[in-house]
């Protein structure tokens, strides 16, 4: 990979540009103060209402379902979720600014340095699973200068599906390798590297807290440039 | 209309955002210039292309031709004025620089300090026929500070067919009440209108050149907001 062919950096967000654990965990604690809602832990919270993002997405990826959009698919875990833990009670309004919590995520410190000096010289842009009103509005809130919105809702397609990354890359008009995704997740550079992309791992070891086990380091086997933060990548490609 | 349910500004880009005459005959004589081509007349030759628009976009609103990007029609249409001009014996990157000149196009003088202030407070976004690289070239190179890249290739309509801009409040989960078109013609906010969205409407009295005889001033019928320039548009808006 010669960093002078790269023209745009594509970036995953849940978990490379910003810390959704904790963020959702500090909304979940405010929403639960404010609402008088003790005994539950908003951590916990958190991470379960996570664990059904991948079997939300599944139900798409397979074709059983049509396109739905990352927003939807939220509010239907979260609707799972509060009925599992008795949560009962809550109005529309209240459940709706509850799943806007991820519109509200806090990016990791190097993000936004990183992003407005690789934009200096590059196109950047999300190729997320997220939808495009959480995107933008994440961004908003966020502070992330993106170029434009891309990845799951302009592609119709959820990430790792070829579609995700083939369509990002189509609608800039430029070649998989003149492309580099940016990840913290093994996986995601798997699926990009085969579809030709070039890959840059950043490493997010707190991602899922202080036992994270997965992830901590570049697989050498799809990562063409490790680099420690977003700060580095962007020395690293001349910007 | 209230402007404090405004939450978003969609606008039209060729002719509202950008001057595309004075920007694609400055390319194109640039271009013949270089190419030892002479006696084309390179303000003609833009105006040329520019009736082609519309024809190649009726294809695909009609149905005869499936979703096809605004980079491709117009380097059909630029073959077509290329063969009517006699220029043969270009090579495909030459073609292809010329055809990117919709790329490279130029901002009116208001535009950007205007767009800059309502950036502060609204989602701002092109809601263009203009695909997403076209869009995203024509931003990094007039410095417009879009949140987001909206419009034909996200709806996969063309405007004014009314999916172009319901898809377009629906991708930022905002009612068409909640967001304002604007553009420099009636006939673009006539379109809008109809499907609930606000409208502003700016004049571009010499987007056609000094004989413009149409859209010199703003349909009552179908525009809320009048506005002399993007700055106005701004303070009309609180921005």
């Amino acid at each position: 990979m010669n960093p002078a062919t790269i023209k745009a950096c594509l970036f995953d967000v849940f978990g490379t540009v910003v810390d959704w654990r904790s963020s959702v965990s500090r909304e979940a604690a405010a929403f639960f103060k404010g609402k008088g809602i003790s005994g539950v832990d908003p951590m916990e919270f958190a991470m379960e209402w996570r664990k059904l993002y991948q079997p939300s997405m599944e139900e798409v990826r397979s074709g059983r379902r049509a396109w739905t959009i990352l927003d939807l698919l939220h509010r239907e875990s979260l609707s799972k979720l509060l009925g599992r833990y008795g949560l009962s009670g809550l109005n529309e309004d209240e459940i709706e600014h509850l799943n806007r919590a991820w519109h509200r995520l806090t990016p990791w410190p190097d993000v936004r340095e990183g992003l407005e000096r690789l934009k200096t010289k590059l196109i950047i842009a999300p190729c997320s699973n997220g939808n495009i009103a959480l995107m933008v509005n994440l961004a908003k809130h966020s502070g992330l200068p993106w170029d434009c919105i891309l990845g799951a809702e302009t592609a119709r397609a959820y990430k790792p599906m070829p579609e995700a990354y083939l369509a990002s890359c189509r609608q800039l008009a430029l070649k998989p390798g003149e492309v580099m995704m940016v990840a913290a997740h093994n996986g995601d550079l798997k699926a990009a590297k085969a579809q030709g992309l070039a890959t840059a791992f950043v490493p997010r070891p707190t991602e899922y807290g202080p036992g994270q086990t997965s992830d901590l380091s570049a697989d050498p086997s799809c990562v063409d440039l490790p680099v420690k933060s977003f700060v580095e990548l962007a020395d690293k490609l001349g910007c």
